[in-house]
């Protein structure tokens, strides 16, 4: 992945960030583990919070440097906690907290997230991944969700898992704490797409640019209404969905994207 | 498809009906984008009111004439309401309660629905193909939900959609609007099968044909019961399907199944 | 199966039940139906509840001796009782609610349950498979819910199938009541792996070993919480599994597991 690194500036915390026609490249950048320490998180947290209204900011993909995409918590660090008053309570509280809020904060975030996975991502690393709204893999990426063999069942991972993959393929991984390869990954439901690693940047920044094409306007509109109607009834979710439509035609872009494609010519977004 | 042309009445509105051996073929009949226009869907509305209570309909076809099986909403229509005093709002309220109303119309009817596609189905037009029952494709089917190239996001396709189809894959349709063809549609859940153009009448055929056979009561009560249940809680899920099982059980044509099971004679039914 | 024969003591119910190792093999001995009447699915209930606290039984296998894996209700049971002063009512009743509660109990059981299917699996049979947390199935194995055939609709089954399998194929079963093998089954979500009879037996014990080598507190934990998230919307899912996560970290055997993967030796359970 040479060019990745090529267009990175040196990073000075655990997340480096590189905007680029649009597109915004978050790199988990402490290799080997990409660990989702408290400060890696914090500082994931603070890139996605600063793109939420960031103009400029179309698209984000979600990467790492280094052979291993994203190791899950950091265990040495939540280890080292056992030893306050309260045996850790706090800590780990804390930790889930910010877990949860991260994972959500992609879900609920107004700009596409792309998840560009080559290595293994496993536990909260894979939930990273399913949580993102696409999710690209090199055919060198594993996935698991190991946390049953070290006693820690892997249940705030299946969260976001449970809601990509089905109930028995779910369980296989939850259960036995087996690694899947790209291609079953693809099977499951995980991913979108499996390339040759060689090519994996190049295809993931063409996602990224197709995306990063649209009204931002319209994405913002389309990714909220899918996640929210998603956890409705047919009959409440066709009448959100039926007023997000109305508001979305009345929109400039809808106004302006319909134009042009009835007069057979190229739109312009105003994100309005 | 000559042979569906040749037992075709000469259309008069945009939906052309036969009804022949308990199986009611609708055909969208306004070719080329067989879009649907607020005519289209009150025509459509019309022939599924219609079927709802008709003893001689035990399952429907929805089916489409010329190459494209549907382009969705008419976007023409709808921007000339763009010129009234509330720049169309009444107007795009109208189309949307229109066409939530059509797509639950066929998820609640009684009977059957089996989509027959052979061509584009996009927009509304993969809403409809994601609300029928079942979906048997050509080799020449697509499927896409484009709206987000024109700055229309497909949020009321996406309840559909996403009732069919892995979060993952619904939302790289969604994002990128990008078609896919047949094959893809029915790894993804979207279509049950892919079939040679040449056969496709002929298998949608036996498929409606082998519904037909079954107790119109039975096939009431089970597609009810599916589309409620799925909407619950497990708890609750089996306690109203338990009820549904056993009014089944003591209603006359359960007894005739049964009896000719057991019996090994064919079942007559009645659908009391 | 020979093997499976030789190890199993001579049944005097309708199931037969062996513990070795840490996994409980419960068998359905009733062939060739294994049909689950009221004595049957009574049997299955009592090993179930009896393996729930027994701290020698980690892992479930539900497997059936004969050709065919369980024929779902005992139709001619049902149908003696139709000429009770109720036409059967309360004897259908009394079934519905047996079934319901038996499939509850596999999918709420504190223990892992894995089918090993090796022959038609229909209707309840169907539903039996669905309902544990994975299916093994050989290439011989087969499913189907063909209740629509005998004017009972399989509406307790496709409560557990509609939650392994998309809505299309699940439908395409229920409505036609058309049989599919083990590879499509697969392909559907509704078994983990298909694999050739002279192995199905192996690969099976080897799955339950693997499981069962895990901290049963932690099986327990993450079980309880796959089944009750997946009905939660994302927030309460997320804030439920956050609370789960902090109490697993705080148990016992999550200490020990932890300790043991960063010191790189074998972690000792005591489930605790």
């Amino acid at each position: 992945m040479a060019e990745i690194v090529a267009i990175k500036p040196a990073p000075e915390g655990p997340v480096s960030s590189v905007l680029k026609e649009g597109v915004l490249r978050l790199t988990l950048a402490n290799p080997p583990a990409n660990a989702l320490s408290i400060a890696t998180m914090a500082a994931l947290q603070a890139e996605f919070d600063r793109a939420r209204d960031d103009k400029a900011v179309r698209v984000i993909i979600l990467a790492a440097s280094g052979k291993l995409f994203c190791a899950g918590h950091d265990l040495k660090e939540m280890t080292l906690h056992r030893a306050d008053a309260d045996r850790g309570r706090a800590f780990f509280e804390r930790s889930m907290a910010a877990c949860a809020q991260l994972m959500q904060t992609i879900v609920r975030h107004p700009k596409p997230v792309i998840a560009e996975v080559d290595g293994l991502a496993t536990a909260a690393g894979c939930q990273l991944v399913a949580s993102c709204d696409l999710a690209i893999a090199s055919n060198e990426a594993t996935f698991c969700t190991p946390g049953v063999n070290i006693g820690l069942f892997c249940s705030t991972p299946m969260v976001a898992l449970s809601r990509n993959v089905s109930r028995k393929q779910a369980m296989e991984m939850l259960l036995t704490g087996e690694t899947i390869d790209a291609t079953t990954a693809r099977e499951f439901g995980l991913v979108n797409r499996v390339v040759p690693r060689e090519y994996l940047n190049q295809i993931v920044n063409k996602y990224a640019q197709t995306i990063a094409s649209k009204s931002p306007l319209t994405l913002k509109i389309g990714k909220e209404a899918f996640y929210a109607q998603a956890e409705m009834g047919l009959t409440d979710a066709y009448e959100y969905a039926s007023r997000v439509m109305v508001e979305n035609m009345l929109a400039r872009d809808a106004e302006e994207g319909i134009g042009a494609f009835i007069a057979k010519r190229d739109p312009k977004w105003t994100g309005e």
